[in-house]
Parts: C-alpha cells; structure tokens; sequence
C-alpha cells in the first residue's frame, strides 16, 4: 500500500462540491490542542460567520462534529421526547430519513407526502396539523437533494408559528446556495453540511437553534438518548461563558476548513453567491436542455445548484456513460435515487462548483458522450 | 475577520498529539466523490490497515464518521437493548461515560469502582459478574486518558467469554501505543481515536467488531435508537458487496489523513511503535522525577504515552505554568481532570509527540519554568 494521490475530479454530483485550493490549504494547517486559547478564538469565529450564513442572531449557532446525517439527528433527538408527534414531509429520500429519525426517538411520526420532484404541499401541512393539534414539530427537507426541488421554507415556518409547533428545517443542501433566512422565517431548528454549497470537504453539519427550541430542551423531563449529540452537554463547550468545559474533542482541521470555507461566502457576500449558483444553473439549463435533457423539476421550484434532468430517450445505458465521464474526463455526476434510478442524473452546481468553467466542461463532456 | 494561521504548538497533553507534515499534506489532497471508485479503494486499504494496528481479521473495521465519543455511542447502541444489563468498569472520565451511554440506551449498568489512578480490578469484575448472572455485556477502558493508567485487558476479555458475556473495549488511547490484541484477546467490540498514537487529526473513530458482537446485532429484536450509527446501515457502505450503497457523506479528506497515518503505523511496525512509546516514557520519567515529580500511577499499570505525575510541592499556581508552557514555549501539556485538578498534570507522548525532542523540549521547559 502506498500514499494516495487521488486523480482529481470535477465535482458536479449531488456533493461534495469542487474543494477551492485555498480551503484545502487551511485544512493542513498544524493542528493545535482544542482547548488552546487560539482555538477558542476560532470557534467564536466559525459561530459568528455561521449566523451570517444562516442569516441569524441564533447564539447557539455551530458546527456538529459529524457529518449532515448527525445534524439532522442532534435536532431530532434533542427535541423529541417519547410520545411526541411530529408532522414528517416527505417528498424525497431525506424527509424518508427524517421519519426514521422520529421513529427512533420515540416519537410518532406523521407524514404528509408529496411526489419526488414536487414541493411539499403548504395546504396539505396546514391541514395536517389541524388534524393533529397535539403536533409539537414540523419538520420538512427545504432542498431535496435526491431531486432537486426547493420547498417555500417561510409559509411552512409560519405555518408552524401559527400551530404553535416547533420546526426543523434540513438546510443541508440549501446552506449557501439559495437564501436561507432564519430568523425572518422563525426557523426553531436547522441543520446543514459542508460539503454542498459551502464547498467544504465533508465532515461536520452547521446547526442553529433559536429560543423557542432550547426552551423545548430546557423543558425536557427526559435525558436525550444521545451522550454525543446532547446540546445541553455540547454547548457547554460551544459556548461556556468564562472557560469551556470540555466535551469531546473537536475535529479541528474540519473546523480549520470550514472557517476558510466561510470566510469566502463572507467576502463574496450571500446575494453575490446566490446570483452566481442561479446564472451559471441558467448556463447549465440552457446547453442541458439543448441536448435534449429535461428538467424533473418545474421551474418555480428548481434548485440552481442541483440539476435533476430526465435523460433524453436515445440513451439506453445511463450508468456506462456516467463511468465514461467519471474516468474519461474526470467529471463526477449523480444518479438518480429510488423510483428515479436509472431515469434521471443530478449534476451539481454547489459552491465552488458553480463556475463557467465547470458548467463547459460538463456540456462538452455530455456533447461528446451523447455523440 | 482573516484566515487562521495558527501558531504551531508541541502537543504533549493527553490529545491531540503532533500531526507530522506527511499526514497534513495527505488531509490537504483534492476532495473526491465518496462514491468514486478511487475513494471505495481507500476505503478497503484503511480497513485493511485498521485490522492491522487492531491485530484482527475482524470484517467488521472501520472509522466511524466522527470522533472517539461516538466511536463508543456506536459500541454501546448497536450492543445494548432496552432492559439488558451492562457491568461498566469506572476508574476515570471516560468510564464514567459509558456509564451515561448505558443509560441512554435504555441499559442497567452495574458499576465495578477502581480509585482513580488504579486499574479495573479483575477479581472485583469476576465477583460482579458472578453476582449478576443476567449481565450481557461488561465495558471497561483499557487506557483511561483521565489519570494515565492501563488496565488488564487480556485478563477482562477472558472473564467476560468465561461469563458469557460480551466485552466493550475503549482503546482511544491505547491504539497504536501499547499492544491492542483484538484476536487474541477475544474483544468483541473495541473502538479508538485518531488524535492520540496515531497522531492523526481528531475526527474519526476506529472500530472493530468480532463475530459475537455481529451476532448479536443480528439478533437485536427493538431498532438501534440512532439512525447515523446503526451498524446494519452504516456496514452496506463500507463492506456492500458489489457496490456500497449510500448512508452518509464520509469525511472524505479526514479518511486521507487517517490512511496515512496508519500507513505510517505500517510502515514503522507496531512493535517499534511500541518500543519507541516505552523508551521515549523511560526518559521523560528520569528527568521528570529529577524535577520533583512523582508518578501517580504505578509502573506495572502506567501507560507510556500518558504521564499523569504529582506536581512538586512548591508549585502553587499550576495554571499559571502550563499558560506559561504554552505561551512561551508553544508546548501544551494536559491538566488534570476531576478530582485530580489542580493535583497533577497529564504530559502526552503520543505518537509522533512521542520523540527525544519533545522529551528533551518539555524537561527543558519544566526546568525553566519551575526555577
């Protein structure tokens, strides 16, 4: 065995985004103690540039030391206790992972489901939860990564306001990409990853919860079943006032990375970076649709930074190709999931993968595999 | 807000230990897909390696997608049901923990208490064993990272198979510095970190379980209560035969490091690692009880890479010298946790840390700063 040298990839899949030089170069940066003073400064950094992404004044606003899943589940398993019921939207593989999350924790979970490809239905919602008034959560996928669909995050916040329940929203693929306002929706709970729109590498999952959802943990009578996600353990180091206690020890080249990762979005500024995924998604749209791609997702709800297209008919072996691009020209797409295996491909213009360069490259690619 | 260009510190407390360059510039490698067959290649050369550093053939090893305290959430979730019964062995922190994590899984742990400094007691373990017939697993930490000792792990393994029972081995500290016999021994589920003798970035958690612990994962009648841990999801992706199937997005750059670290491991044998951990200790020993301190833990039990030692008696403001080592010699040595605060200090030499010019750099240090 040998060290290993990866041939570099263009990543146009469903994340990881394309790695900017720059934040790989902070990543190998010495790795020091997580509790040194130089540390702690950064982590105040990371929290404060994390609520300029979120657009939010949320304090207790970090990263989870895991990867998105992990976010999801520290916002599932410190809000639910047993019994509670929850109001799941599924419209795509995540919302399918948020009822397992539910289930697990003892809660009950119930669906209001929508088509892969569709955004979930704010009257179905609001008739769900006059059906179900003893609901203490919405929770629901804003960008659903296995189609590309953005869901209207606001209605279904006030939504939840107006049903006095809380809301989780999974900005994994949203985060960076497509506004993502926290505190002007009232969003209780969200989680995100690194590796989509922030152009991070994989790892940790940015999470922020507002005042309505730590009185909700506050109010617990039961203990989180999770040790590692426990918020009322984690932030004891996120954010003890006069010396953090130590809880777990922190990925700290993760976080090396992510602060440089932020520090980008934070100098291209959020309406720079949302106009940038949505014209280079445009580009991306046109030469697509020119070679006879269509889109699975109507245009109101179509996420600029994930392309999920219908092959056009003439293609027979869809997974043949997509090897081809992968070992021919060193370009990574996504297949479909589920129902849309085989039907549909999901090419990713996240975060530093939004760029001219990557959306030629792509339809040069596709030009020459399509023939 | 800037980049972050930390000062570069001598690591020596009880983790992270230095991360040499090689592993830096592996971390810093561009991100490839988690899908990409170059990545599932990797994949298979870690968990090879793994079971090398494990001394195991066991199928089931690989690095959870987190650190070290989910690495042991993982043990006791996918191990533990509601109702059964856990004999945890507590002599520092990290017992305690599993203590916690018995309880949130919905386990009775029955408690064998060591004094803080003294290895788990084999004969007190066999009596509560013995005593509590109805115990399914016994849980003990090999190396506590809270007071530097190194418990019997040959002798506990084969009182819990003689029992009966499954044994949960926590080997953070341990792996890579001292022997770790995962066959020999008989250990059924054993779980690491990366930041300790494998001196690689914190964020990763080797595990390793043997055909019992699979067994009885198989055999589980309730779901594991976390999604993001849940054995039978998470191995379809790191051992699915013809083609992993999706869980999560792994910590792509993180696994570079951790392969090249453990090629490292590799390459200078574990035996030599082991060597080189002990006559590195021997000397930081001399000099430091040339110093006037004293060793909290006895030789027959003291782990080499963790020197938890009595400060002299003069010294009266402990803090104060260990700002001091950090700031004016950039060298971080660890306090003391609990009711050892204040009382002594936990001086690291863990894998690369674990080399005559820390030694040298820290006793130099110590002289200059104690007068």
């Amino acid at each position: 065995m040998k060290p290993f040298h990866p041939t570099p990839k263009t990543l146009m899949g469903p994340g990881p985004s394309d790695v900017p030089p720059r934040i790989l170069e902070a990543m190998a940066r010495p790795t020091v103690g997580h509790l040194d003073p130089q540390f702690i400064t950064l982590m105040d950094q990371i929290k404060s540039l994390l609520r300029y992404a979120f657009q939010s004044k949320n304090p207790l606003t970090f990263p989870v030391s895991a990867p998105g899943s992990a976010g999801m589940e520290t916002c599932f398993v410190n809000l639910i206790e047993p019994g509670d019921t929850v109001v799941v939207c599924v419209n795509g593989v995540f919302g399918g992972r948020m009822v397992e999350n539910v289930t697990r924790a003892g809660g009950t979970a119930v669906v209001v489901s929508d088509e892969w490809g569709k955004p979930v239905d704010p009257q179905k919602v609001e008739d769900t939860l006059k059906a179900h008034p003893e609901s203490k959560i919405l929770a629901f996928v804003h960008a659903e990564t296995s189609t590309g669909v953005l869901s209207d995050a606001k209605t279904l916040c006030s939504l939840a306001r107006a049903h006095d329940v809380l809301s989780i929203v999974d900005a994994v693929t949203s985060l960076g990409g497509v506004p993502v306002k926290v505190d002007e929706w009232g969003v209780d709970a969200i989680y995100s990853g690194t590796q989509k729109c922030l152009s991070v590498p994989p790892g940790l999952s940015p999470i922020s919860f507002g005042e309505r959802a730590i009185a909700a943990i506050e109010a617990r009578v039961s203990p989180v079943q999770s040790w590692f996600l426990d918020l009322s353990l984690v932030m004891n180091y996120w954010q003890g006032d006069g010396g953090r206690s130590y809880h777990h020890t922190a990925p700290i080249n993760a976080m090396y990375a992510l602060h440089e990762g932020l520090l980008m979005l934070h100098e291209e500024g959020l309406a720079a970076a949302f106009y940038r995924h949505q014209s280079q998604h445009e580009n991306l749209r046109d030469g697509l649709e020119d070679l006879g791609f269509s889109f699975l997702v109507e245009p109101d709800y179509r996420l600029p930074q994930l392309n999920t297209v219908r092959l056009p008919e003439h293609v027979k072996d869809e997974a043949a190709i997509r090897k081809s691009l992968l070992e021919k020209h060193d370009l990574e797409i996504g297949a479909g999931l589920g129902a849309l295996a085989g039907k549909v491909w999901r090419i990713g213009l996240m975060g530093a993968s939004a760029c001219p360069k990557n959306v030629e490259k792509c339809l040069g690619a596709l030009k020459e595999e399509l023939g």
